[in-house]
């Protein structure tokens, strides 16, 4: 079944399915703000647009465009910024 | 606005937007058979898993795996079978 998700009043939708290679969303996000958690180790790769992520840990802001990704291990925090609609592929893995 | 799809009774679902690139759609699809019709150009890009397509005019069925893309034009209708869920980004361009 692919599941469907909804966060932060909409501004955030996402698809939940199960691939050859694991559990993963593809999503997308509004522009703003957003403080995501993990439950597991997460791979982030941007599908289309931009993010700028502050990682667990980080005191400073990295941008990530189509194609790149970022690693955030299971039960932290991070947060995101988008300017523009963007949509990304979350690997649960 | 990120708009909500739902197609064939739920097992192909997708999430609309605009990027700066102009207007996609990722989506996931269950196993199955699928006939989609296009109303402008499409670009359809695998993201996770694999499609076979047989295109408009094509006689024969070609195999897409993750990272592969082809094209459709406007106007045209074409076959998908995946084997197991498939997610995908379009790009209406």
């Amino acid at each position: 079944m692919i599941s469907t998700n909804e966060y932060f009043g909409g501004n955030v939708k996402s698809l939940g399915y199960t691939s050859s290679t694991g559990k993963s969303t593809i999503g997308v996000m509004e522009a703003g703000e957003y403080e995501f958690g993990t439950s597991t180790h997460e791979t982030m790769i941007v599908v289309e647009g931009a993010m700028t992520v502050k990682l667990p840990g980080d005191s400073k802001w990295t941008t990530y465009k189509t194609g790149e990704s970022y690693q955030i291990d299971a039960n932290k925090k991070f947060l995101v910024k988008v300017s523009g609609q963007t949509s990304y592929l979350c690997q649960y893995k």
